[in-house]
């Protein structure tokens, strides 16, 4: 049994984190072949809407993991209704922001424990347990860091305006991880990347899902002192996103011209050492290993259960 | 056209608040016998659950008035659900208190806009408004004040853990209005005295909806000095609360050995200058005008809006 520590983004990156928790015991493996898995997730994107804390990744992370998520979205809670957020308008309110109404129950409780003094590693840890989650979910840290997008059109925007209000539909120029410089690695990364085998990045956008993570001071390096590979699965398929706008992107900003495997393996060059392409770009395998990766050529393209469950345990096989 | 100021509670109080609505020209009465309606509510049942405020007898007023109200309970809207607060407990919240998921959004925004810095006075204009009401919906004050019970069986505990979650059991021994003593008497609430024509205590429990009003220091004087009658509605008819436990406090609290429309008089016999009181209890009236009150004896249970509606044009006419 190896222990697993997985960093994610949102609905892209919670496909493997779904097929990783699905090789633990509390995922009913049989027998597991994880025994701990900690989930590092961004919080750059989090907001606050109506006065309640909303952290977008994590709740997608908590739902997807505790089986509860709308499968036809990838986000929210499977089922869930929007009387509250219906009544925010009929008040005048501008609700550009999806909220359900069990979904509220998430953010309401959230802002009171973490108005009460609890930080939100420890307010995090509280929901997936009342899920019933067994695996670790950790924030990448205790502190607000946000993500803003640098567009033409609109300035400097929070990534949920950029992604959400305005449908990413902005030229990105830059991003800035504000607040990043004052956050600090939690005890809690520390603790479980004392004991991982295997560090994996999910297939989530290198620069809006894992840059903030590696923004917090002295992430790179904690990540990199566990000595253990880190394996990178590239969000890029066929030069298309599997989610999200990572491919558009990726042709407009960081010098990158086009969206590829290729290109996602050149961004974590001489840091990670494993690398996980879709049989769709085997092409770029020997380049990609030139940078110096091993890599690992399979069917990426996660559809169902099976899917993520198989490919969570061909990485592990293959790297762990 | 007169004006009027209304002090009320919840549910009771909010069925003559309703009819006196329904004089004026929002309420849709065609002459309005109303020019400006100002209603006090009483504050001191509010509460912090989920880091929301929720104001109960505000909120009643403003779903009874604004014809959103759930007809069943007189409280809550009308078809509201309770997804947000099923989830709740889903995350092991003891979730004691019904919160509807429409409601929800009420006490969101309130807890907003309050933590921007608006005023309890401000915030209530702003959800009135939104619910389209055109009558001046104040609260007694913008400080906080909480009406604790003393009771031998719990001791001395929260109005709503009193009435809703220990479900009214307990003897009442004795009432405190925490923080009225740094309460003050509202600008908007002066306002509405300096050119009111009547001051209608609506159906309220005296001891739990009238009394945390006139504990705001100054209240009681600002009131009468107004100089316009000072009409008291019993909430007691036939020797029961209309509503609530008036009745049962009445019986052991207080000095009154039972409760009844004179035991009502008594309580305001030298500050109010009128009384209403139900046929039923018409014997009862020369002992109430012995105590100085100008009485008017009618129909005062209130089922249909037209009940709610005539007593209120009959109270207007005898007093006004």
């Amino acid at each position: 049994m190896k222990n697993v520590v997985a960093l994610a983004g949102g609905v892209g990156g919670a496909k493997l984190a779904l097929g990783l928790y699905h090789l633990t015991e509390g995922g009913a493996s049989q027998p597991p072949l994880i025994g701990d898995l900690s989930i590092f997730g961004n919080t750059g994107d989090d907001l606050e809407m109506f006065g309640v804390r909303i952290c977008p990744d994590l709740d997608t992370l908590l739902y997807t993991l505790s089986g509860i998520v709308n499968p036809a979205t990838g986000w929210g809670i499977d089922g869930d209704t929007t009387a509250t957020l219906e009544m925010l308008k009929r008040y005048g309110e501008n609700a550009w922001f999806w909220l359900g109404d069990q979904d509220f129950a998430t953010h309401l409780l959230r802002t009171q424990l973490l108005r009460s003094g609890q930080t939100l590693t420890e307010v995090t840890a509280h929901l997936r347990a009342g899920l019933g989650l067994s695996c670790q979910l950790l924030p990448m840290c205790n502190e607000d860091v946000r993500t803003l997008v640098q567009t033409d059109e609109a300035g400097e925007i929070s990534f949920q305006e950029y992604f959400v209000h305005r449908r990413a539909q902005d030229t990105v120029k830059g991003l800035r991880f504000a607040g990043a410089e004052a956050a600090n690695v939690t005890p809690e990364v520390i603790k479980a990347l004392a004991f991982t085998d295997l560090i994996v990045l999910c297939p989530s956008n290198p620069y809006l899902s894992i840059w903030p993570i590696l923004a917090v001071p002295g992430m790179r390096e904690v990540l990199s002192g566990a000595d253990v590979p880190i394996v990178v699965v590239s969000p890029i398929v066929g030069g298309m996103a599997l989610k999200g706008p990572a491919a558009a992107i990726m042709q407009t900003f960081g010098g990158e011209k086009e969206a590829s495997a290729l290109g996602v393996a050149k961004l974590y060059a001489g840091w990670a050492s494993g690398f996980v392409l879709d049989s769709q770009d085997a092409a770029q395998s020997a380049e990609i290993e030139a940078l110096g990766f091993k890599t690992l050529i399979t069917n990426t393209v996660m559809r169902t259960l099976e899917d993520k469950t198989r490919l969570a345990a061909e990485i592990l096989e293959y790297f762990g």
